[in-house]
């Protein structure tokens, strides 16, 4: 049975979307959970459900890191916090992966300096889904986990993501792009430029540049780009579609017949809404690290929370870090190219 | 009376929708119109409405520069384009601004080099306006002239951004903003850090970073970064938008209950598509060139084409330009600080 060790003072709903979440997917997915966290909290809060002869447990932490903690800070002053002592579950074996939905930045540094980086592995890069209009996924990555990458390090972003689609969607050969101002090889900045040179040259399907606008398209399925571009891209969606539903609502309040209307409509809103949730497509893995690790958003409600504990345990059943492993030390062997 | 040099053959609607959008225009906005283009084909279009006594007149142009044309293959193999004639009148002193919807980079090209930079201005740059959620207007600079800009190339964006905003929209001191992943100073890549520094010195309203999210939430009036990724930026959002709304009417046809909501809720939705309506706040200033430029999406509708002439007709009575030139110059006369 795959082990969870999963931050359970992270978010911010924590300790009980973390709980929820658990209880969830305990029952749902056949994975055993260890509830990092103040034990004493955490209990209290389990206690409130219906928990017997569910796999988990609670593992004491004593201390938390806050949204507002500093990434470096984190990692150095705060050894005993939930997420410190859920990450050393993984690094000890006692767990198979790392979940949490706390301060990303932290996560992201505790994940990389106390599990360490595969060996072929340069950068780890956090790989986020966004759902597209062919009603199925693109996964961005880098999205934050590194700035001014190399061009080298967008190449190994493109085989870490290829392999984690392929190990979640189940696609056999994803087509793989890189996010650019135009489609003709010779547009972007010098790095991009730089990349399509190295990616054309891999054994996976690289279709080419992309433009913004072709993330939510569905040509493709996985889309490489240095981690600054990555995490503006990830959060400018976030706000259009915040500020786009922000108006909506206003829209429908603004008269009775728009009112009469949207209780009409509402099912078809809700649909509308679970598809602009991105509580349903998990957390985003921060892959490259030795250990599977699942990031999930701050603002991870419980369904949130088992789709993170989801990807987690797929990654682990997929062995995706031994794939990431023999591919990346494959495409090293093979001689420079012009 | 300011006359403006409006590309006939530019967008994908032209020439309807430029000569519609030039009927609007000086019909409402006081100004007058060169309509370039190939000669029978504007005066054809331009026949088909009522034009007499409106201060329109027809400049002949013997080429047409294509969506698919290469900026420089544009630039280079058709001088006799509508877009170079319409360039060669502002630079000739026959007409104050150059507007077009055509291709962005071939008109990005053709105003620098037939135009010329403004003495201090090292880079030009393309200004977007995107509508927030306070029914204000953020404008991100820049969004595609540039890639690769260095430290002091986004600091002129700032001093020209913000002179664009106050001309427009007529705040006093603008709140400017540089775009990047994290609040704090030393969030972002190698550029942005040592922008960061560079902005906190200028004489303007420098409000700090901000975040991808905060484009749309009002807190600042102008965004600078590396054009690269404000085109990246841009498009995402378009791409959102685009995506939002193709889900919402799937929505909305998915049942009779939520056809006869949406037939109810009609008001609100014209007003909602009308917030998010890109033709509403007039095409892109290219700032930094000698004449003012603006340049129109391509999707241009008659609308759009009026709004965008309606922009370079403030910019010329607000001699932004001048502005400009002024605020570089003394900025470039302060001693180099750390």
């Amino acid at each position: 049975m795959t082990i969870i060790a999963l931050d359970a003072m992270g978010g911010d709903h924590a300790p009980r979307a973390e709980v929820e979440g658990a209880i969830l997917a305990a029952r749902e997915l056949g994975v055993r959970i260890l509830l990092v966290g103040i034990e004493d909290v955490v209990r209290q809060e389990l206690d409130r459900h219906r928990h017997r002869g569910l796999p988990i447990e609670v593992v004491n932490a004593t201390e938390v890191i806050t949204m507002t903690d500093s990434p470096s800070q984190a990692f150095r002053r705060k050894k005993e916090s939930s997420l410190h002592v859920a990450a050393r579950l993984v690094r000890d074996g006692k767990a198979d992966a790392l979940v949490t939905a706390g301060n990303t930045g932290a996560a992201m540094t505790v994940a990389r300096f106390v599990l360490g980086t595969l060996p072929s592995v340069d950068r780890p890069a956090l790989a986020a889904a966004f759902p597209n209009m062919k009603e199925k996924v693109s996964v961005i990555l880098d999205v934050g986990a590194n700035v001014d990458s190399k061009a080298a390090q967008i190449e190994q972003y493109a085989v870490m993501g290829e392999i984690y689609y392929r190990a979640i969607w189940g696609v056999k050969r994803p087509r793989v792009a890189l996010l650019s101002i135009g489609e003709e090889e010779m547009k972007g900045n010098e790095v991009t430029r730089e990349a399509f040179n190295r990616l054309k040259h891999l054994p996976l399907n690289f279709t080419g540049n992309v433009e913004g606008r072709d993330v939510f398209r569905g040509n493709v399925d996985v889309i490489v780009c240095d981690g600054f571009i990555g995490n503006i891209a990830l959060k400018i969606s976030e706000g259009v579609v915040e500020h786009l539903g922000g108006m909506l609502k206003k829209a429908i309040k603004s008269s009775l017949a728009s009112q009469l209307g949207y209780a009409l409509s509402r099912r078809a809103f809700g649909e509308f809404r679970k598809r602009t949730d991105y509580s349903e497509y998990g957390g985003a893995p921060l892959l490259g690290v030795r250990g599977i690790t699942v990031i999930g958003h701050g603002r991870s409600n419980p369904n949130a929370v088992k789709n993170a504990i989801r990807v987690a345990a797929e990654l682990c059943r997929a062995r995706v870090n031994e794939t990431i492993e023999q591919e990346l030390s494959a495409a090293a062997a093979v001689p420079a190219r012009g």
